[in-house]
């Protein structure tokens, strides 16, 4: 993550500023707000604004006058039975706005939850940094065999290194073109007088699909932690997980009884279908099962004893 | 409006607080925060929270790191012409949330409105308040001959105040009859011991749709301009209108920018229709015009001639 | 529910209609288009339209050129398999358009999910119709001890006719006082030609909540689910959930291996939260195990040994 | 657009194919359906699947036991009524699914409209194809010296040729650099044994943004409409444009009633602000104007005095 010293000093700006207000206000997040979560090699999350705290999800619930909270195991009784069964308006009365840097492959995955605000730099409008992501050679996986959607085993070193050149020789070198095609650097300036420049909307299409693009993304509470339960999955791509993992962060310091709960009903707890829930019962009163009898696919046999710590 | 003593000393206690922030902060809309705005006999609209203000718009739609502002006339500039060419999500970015106690009827006007999150008082868990809406006299108006969905010219005076006997009547005796049948007051004393009493979900159907219901809504900032475009219209409810208007002079506090952009383009602009245009054209050009040569039906070619400030 | 001779002639047009389609068509669904499935005393459900089937949700998750579907046993893995894994977009791929009767305090439970499309019945512009809500007496429970928004035992017989008799009366009472208030009849004839008539949209207010109003409600598979998930729980109203399982046997026509996957996933499955799951691990390891050792509430504990068919 | 013989025999299939229905049902619609209209070098759009007609706007307007219209005329003169007025809800009870193959970098402007369902090919699980998108010498553009997010003057002939043998070779090595980093050829055939391939789900990154994708999308005639209205506009760029423009001819086979109202009052039609309609005024009274005097800026002046025929 690479900032520039104007872009640095507008932050610190922003970060020295204080205000007065009647508002709930949440100490910890207030520590980190405006400033970039470095993720990737030139990515960040950064925390611009928020609105509510814990205690706003229980005065929504009630419907209060007042804080509508009571004490603070009370509140927390009230947010678990909420999370627990699934009653989620009271925690789309928070929100929150994230600035995010991120490269254009993974914008693709993320922008497909539609329950979010979003204002994108637009390469319409203007020329885009010179940075794209190239994975470090401990992400440089192969294909699963397994899964068709996953990683497997890591490339060899020769391997990776030729992985490692391509991307960079391609991504760099398609920029150059980006530039030499606009006819103009990314501040503005115009190269050679003597020839016009292609349209920037056109010119954008020869980036790499690993270019850095950016964007505000605004979520209330209850679809942020939806979204983070699909992208903080150990099955989502490493490269989007890391967001989500960044983000979680900023969720614990925001909402810590909210995200407690998120953490105990959601991340950590598990569904069983009728037919898992049934074995389980057999098991419990000591009859055999086998995935034979059971209405289970092989794949849903194996998940499920793995879940319940079997060995097969 | 009747606030209990708990309800304002609950208020005040808010009111109070004060609380060190890094977050964009308006004082005008802080001013009035948590105060109920009365609206109709019992009802009202309250601020309870809100995220970003003017410069939030811009900072989202330059994707700034710092405030993205500049100087007043630039950021008026580039909100004008964000609104007038309906680039909408910049507005998103902006978000507020309102307590509002408003009758049944209207509430069911209102949650049309599908883009905003809500928490209703739950009638299935609480009981609700003997409050319901009595029109005042100026408001007892007859069925619209001309519109089907409209008020025309107002009772008379022993008409009306049949109307206004009925009204109160009935929704009180049905509020009596939904205690008696609870067997249990507002308070949640149970009044006759001897006897059970009908499942909360089951009694409140016996409610009048006057009845005064409350709750939590939360929305960005396009979307509550979009609402009130359509609810603070001279076409909508006087019912709905009042709370539209109430919730208008929020806003003004709130983004007086985007407020004074919003009833330049959208609450004073009107639409032309291609007919109408080309109706228009023809008459700067001194061309005489009819509306039996043109494509508009009658009514079109009144309301466009009403429009334009010509007479018939 | 009581049809009027009209609209039952206007629905036996629509049925006798037939005509030539390249769509995909589901001939159980076909049986019973347009026609009304009777709920509660005069409410209905009727399925107006559909897009797509079982195969339509497999050809959208492979973005296919052709039918895209394979055996049945492969398309029903790989529903099984969506479902199973919360990949939701194909099951949106799939709509279907309902015509609805409802009462009104039943309706605005339904309205609060927002992912579908309605066009209700306007009594700002039309006069309702003279039918209530009237539960039968074995619906008529006392609110329940355990659970606040719930019902416990039936009354009795004397108290039961009691609250009968007052809903009836109350119901009937302001029906005619609305109409005497709009001095018109539901067939739009005048009744008093002497006197004017009080503005539709002011009428109704003094209707009860057990009034039945219709609607047009349209909704995509996977939103649909999500609905019945919720409104067909045995926690769910009674008088909502009626009209959940008549939808419930719609989807069962209209796409039976989707439908197949819903059951045995999400209604005859259960989620387990990260301190229950431990719990079962240990109770399989033959460990012992208890409330008070474990994290989780009283509440918590007790459905959890239910759930798994413990006693205590 | 090349499609392979199988898809075409796909797609044969499934037009040949013949059912029974009882809905609504549209044979200029029929014709086209699953039929690939060609959209740019390799691009197409086909209607897939779609719900109701003219008339279930109608229907739905009216909360219908049968059809609910009555003369053409007079469905004509609702729709244009409801549209005119903004009665955008019988408008969602129309739905329609296209399959669409497009360049990533205009994809990602399609999907900024989140009102819709979408399922894309997965570049995690599948190869893409080698095909992506190569402007004409018409569309290559400079970038508009007036217009920052538009295009200008056309690149002369050497310099034209000069980017299109940049983009060609750009796309083109960084594909084969794509299936060399798989060692996988789009048909799924390892190309040397001997060594491992990148996970798909990081090799996609090395693409060029003109690369195709390709999805199922489905929307309700109203966000239909809203879409074509700001992507078939003439500031829209290009390359979106002509999707909007083939989808336009599929929505004025299949709602040709509410296409109609579309062109007129959207497409055609224009908005005035309050300080624009006050010109307009002025000027039907033959009063003298100008831009000084007036509260508008230089671009809307101009704008305005354009639109309305005025010569400056």
């Amino acid at each position: 993550m690479d900032l520039t010293l104007q872009q640095k000093q507008e932050i610190e700006e922003l970060r020295v500023s204080s205000y007065e207000t009647r508002r709930a206000t949440v100490a910890l997040l207030e520590e980190i707000l405006y400033k970039p979560i470095p993720v990737l090699d030139h990515g960040f999350v950064r925390v611009i604004d928020y609105m509510g705290d814990d205690a706003a999800i229980v005065q929504a619930a009630r419907v209060s006058y007042g804080k509508g909270t009571k004490k603070v195991s009370d509140d927390s009784g009230l947010i678990n039975y909420l999370l627990r069964h699934r009653h989620t308006t009271p925690f789309e009365m928070c929100e929150i706005k994230y600035h995010v840097k991120v490269p254009i492959f993974i914008a693709r995955q993320w922008i497909r939850h539609r329950t979010a605000n979003v204002n994108e730099y637009s390469a319409r409008y203007s020329v885009l940094d010179r940075e794209f992501y190239i994975p470090s050679v401990e992400q440089l996986a192969m294909q699963s065999k397994q899964n068709h959607q996953g990683r497997g085993a890591l490339l060899k070193g020769e391997e990776a290194q030729h992985v490692l050149d391509l991307l960079k020789e391609d991504a760099t070198r398609n920029y150059d073109h980006y530039v030499e095609m606009l006819n103009e650097d990314p501040d503005g300036n115009i190269i050679d007088e003597a020839r016009g420049g292609l349209a920037r909307e056109l010119a954008r299409m020869n980036l790499t699909l690993n270019t850095y693009t950016q964007w505000y993304w605004k979520i209330d509470l209850h679809n942020l932690l939806h979204f983070l339960s699909l992208r903080a999955d150990p099955h989502a791509q490493y490269e989007i997980r890391v967001y989500a993992d960044a983000m979680l962060e900023t969720v614990e310091r925001w909402v810590p009884i909210a995200y407690k709960a998120f953490i105990q009903y959601r991340v950590g707890g598990i569904s069983l279908s009728a037919a898992a829930l049934e074995i389980v019962k057999n098991m419990l009163a000591g009859k055999s099962v086998s995935q034979e009898a059971s209405k289970m696919s092989k794949r849903e046999w194996r998940e499920l004893m793995e879940t319940l710590g079997q060995k097969e």
